[in-house]
């Protein structure tokens, strides 16, 4: 795993400055594009480009079974994993339709699902059938962390290899918004129910179990969760992982990232906590419905493109946004100077 | 200006209730595509159609120039009126980007400058070269307020044609934020210090001055304002007037729009009181970073798609929300039911 803490660059300052300058010159008032021009701007000085583009976006959605789903913890059965994973690979999820609005490269990665859907289009990159449940025992040991992480990072090698310009990471797999809550606890340093959601769809009472078993699992690892990989490998699950070290990987091959919602935060958190720099290289799609979430984002001092009330997950949300920087990009590029237009600015 | 009144049908309760159970069935929990799943039953019910779509995309946008700019309201002078004007007919702002990203339709109406911009492609349909300065006198007579109503009606007449699915108004104006907020302020019975922001960016001074102009013209003009008609003549713009018209034609005819920001919105709630079943047609795009918008937002119970602090009006920030639309549209149309993709709901 010592890739991880390999050096991410930042983006270049020199492109971030001359992108500024450009928008200066664009015939609108000085600000008036609002988060499209910030937009424009760090994608410039992430590509080293004066005319960023985002034609060519690559989906991962990475799935993977937690053994905390036995403790009920999920508005859905554990089986519907397994089923998503075949509605991802032959395209009927809500992000296989949104992947295809966007012409995005799209591909479902079983990092640790129970069974491997019985269909081609599954890259299968895995260590284990499920993680344990981390109610009782670490979800995963040392080498299946180690493999999961590597899962992310193979998946932003077949990105680069289509020349991408955008990488969004997507998760799928039921009671992984406990896993993730309890990781969020351990890094914000934050109660159980403070920050545990409805998931899926729990009610009222699904949400103060869920948070109960929360709380127990992090009694239980109390004296294990000092460092992040640590919390990873005790709380994660491998799809989270995967996200964790496909975003450290984007950000060290200079590859712009688009981050989902509430699970891929908490990944997002937890891999700037191994390797800060990469904090620069994200850009952060939308907030979710999702309980947890804000806090997250206001531990990272992140404000979303989009907050329409979804918490879906599998990337969805992060998909969404893409035409936010598409068009963010287009303006940059394409629109008249106030010196081309020949408008009076005094 | 009869037609105004001409009744406004509802959108089909048969449809929605068919969308909402369609959406019931699409493989996420319920619920967890947010805004999107209202996005496509109230398109299903507006269109009358089990697959709602947004191909057809008309954008037009209304210029005209105002005769308070002469009271030095804006950061900009007002030959920057005709100047903007040519820049949409020419294809370098903002709006003619976006345009082009989403593939509308797009076309620039001249419907009140002070000279029409010289270059082909510019709807005229005028009836004076910019208004009179409302400080001192009404900023229209009644057959120009006339006539510019009937000018937004034209312009859906002509998307009408063009089978469009959806209508987008724009409009610009040097000055017309300081319009929009007079009739604001007299619509909702507000203070101009509380509704007046800094247009295309005048500082504090200038905001303060504005908001003194104001209230001095709605002092003279205090008699004159009960019914929205006459805050429209009094108080108006021809691109105003003309935005006005076109919602409500554009209701009239069936056909769904997606309203822009402040100046936009204002000219939404003016039509809204005119002829109030208007509002199940309308969608609204965006919260401008314009200091009246939100204002006028909540008196219209509305709560916009995005928030991205943009403040540039010309429709940029409705076409801006178009793929919000689109996504919307497919996600209903092509993602995969529980029963299609076997998955186990219990």
């Amino acid at each position: 795993m010592d890739w991880l803490f390999d050096d991410i660059m930042p983006p270049d300052e020199n492109f971030r400055q001359k992108a500024l300058q450009k928008q200066a010159q664009l015939t609108k008032p000085a600000g008036s594009l609002g988060m499209l021009e910030m937009l424009a701007v760090r994608l410039a000085a992430m590509q080293r480009n004066n005319r960023p583009e985002i034609e060519r976006v690559w989906v991962s959605v990475f799935a993977g079974d937690h053994g905390i789903a036995a403790e009920n913890v999920s508005a859905f059965p554990q089986a519907v994993s397994v089923e998503m994973g075949k509605n991802f690979a032959t395209g009927g999820a809500a992000v296989n339709v949104l992947s295809r609005h966007v012409k995005a490269d799209f591909e479902v990665v079983d990092t640790g699902l129970l069974q491997t859907p019985e269909s081609s289009g599954v890259v299968v990159d895995k260590s284990a059938q499920g993680t344990a449940n981390f109610l009782h025992e670490a979800a995963m040991d040392r080498m299946q962390l180690n493999h999961a992480l590597d899962a992310g990072k193979n998946a932003v090698n077949r990105a680069m290899a289509k020349k991408a310009q955008l990488f969004i990471g997507g998760e799928m797999g039921i009671a992984n918004t406990t896993s993730a809550t309890a990781m969020a606890c351990a890094l914000l340093k934050q109660k159980p129910c403070i920050l545990t959601g409805a998931g899926t769809g729990l009610d009222n009472d699904g949400i103060s179990r869920k948070a109960t078993i929360i709380e127990q699992a992090l009694d239980r690892h109390h004296n294990d969760l000092r460092q992040p990989l640590d919390i990873l490998q005790r709380l994660g699950g491998f799809e989270i992982a995967a996200l964790a070290g496909a975003y450290i990987a984007a950000a060290q091959q200079g590859l712009a990232v688009l981050v989902d919602g509430f699970i891929a935060t908490v990944a997002a958190l937890l891999a700037i906590t191994i390797n800060p720099p990469l904090q620069a290289w994200l850009i952060f799609a939308h907030q979710s419905e999702e309980k947890g979430h804000q806090a997250v984002l206001q531990a990272l001092d992140a404000r979303p493109l989009l907050n329409l009330s979804m918490r879906l997950g599998e990337a969805s949300g992060a998909v969404v946004a893409v035409p936010l920087l598409q068009m963010a990009c287009k303006l940059h590029n394409e629109m008249a100077t106030f010196e081309q237009a020949q408008i009076t600015t005094e």
